[in-house]
Parts: structure tokens; sequence; C-alpha cells
């Protein structure tokens, strides 16, 4: 356990942001638009991904073992990039710390409450967030009136992995899977898992213009920004682009990342270094 | 590392049986079908699949780990039925050891040598299997005259694993992975990947008559009775049907294993066991 450090972390510390791979570069992504000073740490867990398909005692054990990690890294915060591990693990692991920690699912569940007009909102991500009802249970705790429903796309990450994001397999896919939940009278959806901005253009479509699509990749960042301003950690320096600013880690595959990132960073990522997570 | 134990070891112990999560059942429903007698010990990694994406370095390390699991459970000898690890790990651990061990790679090269009759040979596989050339490497060891063709074909798993085995969807991705095999006129085709038989007749289909299908999992039991046939450690013992006879173990996730085994094996699994294969 880190010794009590809050007061002496400095507000040019990076932020630390982790995911179970490449999904979460969409939320790093957004923190380097939205709040273009911060450095970051980033992690993904390429070795042991994905974990959507996995329980909550095994997301909790990875993702504390990348918490000390990170705080090994000097991060000043924590952002949980992935929506299954912010829904398994956020909570407990929070508790133990002394730096700020924040994860996907709140910021994208309040503004999904603030977008609805019909009070029925769906949520898509993986069988473990869905299996989770995490969303159901945030929205509800705003507003217990709305309707909140969950639909597991599991073929979806693998389908962003392979590069199909504007293809027709992709669109038959999201057609099984939205279906219902179009049928069921929603007028806002949650892509709740990293990896669904990168489909956004195919999910809109399908689901048509009545429906709004929440990105709460887009919402973290908004809500990290106010987080750290709240507690005087904003980064003031403006910061030159190269390494320093923006350093990867990954705990296998390290050249596949880097390509997978180069396709979606407006700035190119120098290189990602591997680590061993299993001994942390 | 386990003292040298072959000479004690009797024919009625188990053989273990090992994959990065279900596919390795496709091995172990042949080892039932061809060898009743024999007793075995499963384990599927399902707290760190899939390995077909994954570095030669962590599956090594992830393999010696369940190594030394089946090793403590006193297996007669082990069988790796996954191509990813037979291909990256196998020749390395199987130095380590004291007992039998063998993989599903050079009993499915073996089987296509004899099989062709034009010299041209396909495989398909994870991106690890297919990287890693190893059919290719065995099928040149017997005839340098045979030219191998591998396509990697990473949406097979997670299609079979949302049980998309007979879907227009799966028609559609396995027409784009085979058409260029088919067209380089190839009359063997290896399905190197466990998960793949459960689509071979969509396989089958596609590539037509002209191509033969291999199934490693077919050959890799034919193996295995030969090999504890000359190693005199072939059960002669009819085992009784029951938790004693087949053992599964995982490492995440047991109840969902169960649901996916039960659907392919005949033999209804009675329990699946959780355990910690990183303390291994």
């Amino acid at each position: 356990m880190e010794l009590k450090i809050d007061k002496e972390m400095p507000a040019d510390a990076p932020v630390g942001v982790f995911d179970s791979g490449v999904g979460g570069l969409t939320v790093a992504r957004e923190i380097m638009r939205q709040i273009p000073n911060e450095k970051i740490i980033y992690f993904g867990d390429t070795a042991r991904v994905p974990y959507g398909s996995k329980s909550k005692e095994t997301i909790t054990k990875y993702s504390r073992q990348i918490v000390r990690f990170l705080q090994e890294q000097q991060v000043k915060a924590i952002v949980v990039a992935c929506n299954t591990a912010s829904a398994y693990a956020l909570d407990e692991i929070e508790k133990e710390l002394d730096i700020p920690m924040m994860g996907v699912v709140k910021p994208g569940a309040k503004a999904a409450v603030e977008v609805t007009k019909n009070g029925r909102i769906g949520v898509i991500g993986t069988e473990g967030t869905i299996g989770s009802h995490i969303y159901s249970t945030y929205i509800n705790q705003i507003d217990p009136g709305i309707k909140v429903t969950g639909k597991a796309c599991p073929l979806f990450v693998p389908l962003v992995e392979e590069g199909l994001w504007q293809d027709p397999v992709t669109d038959e896919i999201a057609v099984r899977y939205l279906s219902g939940l179009v049928e069921s009278g929603i007028d806002t959806l949650i892509l709740g898992c990293t990896h669904y901005p990168l489909i956004r253009s195919t999910l809109g479509r399908i689901v048509g213009k009545g429906v709004t699509l929440v990105n709460p990749a887009y919402e973290t960042a908004r809500e990290l920004k106010e987080l750290l301003e709240k507690k005087n950690l904003l980064n003031q320096k403006k910061q030159e682009l190269g390494t320093e600013r923006y350093c990867f880690y990954v705990s296998d595959m390290a050249d596949k990342f880097q390509t997978f990132a180069n396709s979606i960073l407006t700035y190119g990522i120098l290189s990602a270094k591997t680590i061993h997570i299993e001994n942390y």
C-alpha cells in the first residue's frame, strides 16, 4: 500500500489512464483534446485482454495490480478507461487510494440522464458491464423513474479490432444487437464500451436520428477536468509534444498496440513499453 | 521443478489436457471418443483467454504455470490442446518434463502431408499460430516440396463463442478469409485452431468438395493413443461415467465454461472448478 501523498502531489504530475487494451485510447484521446496540458501515463493490459467476459474477482485483481504500477509512476489521479473495470473494481479500489480515481460509467450515466426526454435509456457494452447493471444503478440513483435497457454486444470488440469499422458485417451484427433496443422506444443510447465510439457512425445510422448517442469517453474527460480544477491539480504548464508528455505501457504485444494507437490518436505515439504487470 | 517420476507413473493416472479456454474441448472430445478408458484432467485458462493474439513469451509463461498445475494432479502425459501454445511453448517446456507431452500441430501437419495430392496445403488459425509459421515448418520437414499458405482468421473464435456456428455472418466472414486460399489451388485445409471444428460444415461448404479438411483434434487423439501404447501407459481399466473420470478446471467463469462444455461434449460435465493459475 502507498503512503498518503495527496498533499505533496504536484499539478504537473501525469494522469494515469488504464484499460484492458486499446479501447481506453478513445478516453485518452478525449483527455488530450479537452485538457491538452495534462501528461498521461496510459496502461493497456494486452496480456490479459479482454476484460468484458471475465469475473468481478479477476477484474478487481487485475485492476489493483495496474493501480499499483500507476502509483509507482507518481500519477496525480487515475482514470479507469474501461467500462468493465469501472463497473467491477472502481468502488473497491477507490477506497484504498489517496489520489482521486474516476471511471467512465458515472460520467456516462449522468450525461444520459441529462439527454433523455422520454426517460428511456439504452446501454450497450460487454457481458460484464451489462451483467453488472452498473449503468442502471447509477441512472436510477439520479432518477428512479428512468427505464434502462441493457444489451451485451460481445462481437463489437473483435469487429473493431479487426478494423471492420465501416462494413456490411458490422452493420448486420449491429442491426441484430440494436433492433430490440430501438423497438423498446429508447431516445438515448450509452456507448458503454470504450471500443464503440470507433463504430459510432454505424451505430448512429442503425438506431436512427431519434436516438442520441452518449459517449462516456467525452463525458469522462469533461469530468476529469472539473475534478482536477476542484482539487487544484490542473496542469497550467503548456506541454511540448513528445514521449515525455504521453507515455504508453502494455503487458504484451507493444508493436501491435502502437499500430492500433497510431490509427486512432492524432499524435503519433513514439513507443509503447512492455512491463510485467503480474509482478505488481 | 518436479522430480523424475516417469517410471512410477501408473497407467491409470489421468491425461492432462489444456487450452486457453473452451476450444481445447474439441480435442478432449476426440480423446473421449477414441480412448474412452482414459481419465482426463482438463484446464482452460479462461482468465487469460485468448492466446492467439498474445506473444510467445507470454504464452510460454502461461503454459508453464498450467503444466505445473497439471503435474501436481499427477498426470501421466500432457496434451497441449491449443494451436498457439503448441506453436509457441511446446518445444521449450517439453525439455523440462519427464512425462510425455504433445501438441496438436505436429499430428495435424503429418495428416495434411498424407492427405494432399497436389502438394498445396492451406492453414487457418489465430494470428499467433499463423505468424509462427509452425505448420509450414513441420510440413516442410517432412516434405520440403509442399507449398503451405497460411491465413489468420481472428474473427472465427468470437463468432464460435457467440454461437453463430450456422449463420450468414459467419458465412460472409469465412468467404473473405478463405477465398484467397481456395484461389491459390490448395487441396487440403488444416483447421489450425481448436474452435474451428465447430464451424466445420460452414468451412467445408465454402472451400468446396475439392478441398479436404484436416482436423488436428482427431489426429492428436489418434497419436496420443499410439504414444500411450508405446510407453505402456494406455489405461486398460474400463471407466465409469462421472466426475472422477473427467475433471475440469478453469481460471475464471466456471459457470460459463460449463454451459459451453455441455453444448459440445457428449457427457454432461458435472462441475468445473476455478483455480488461481497465477500462483503456479
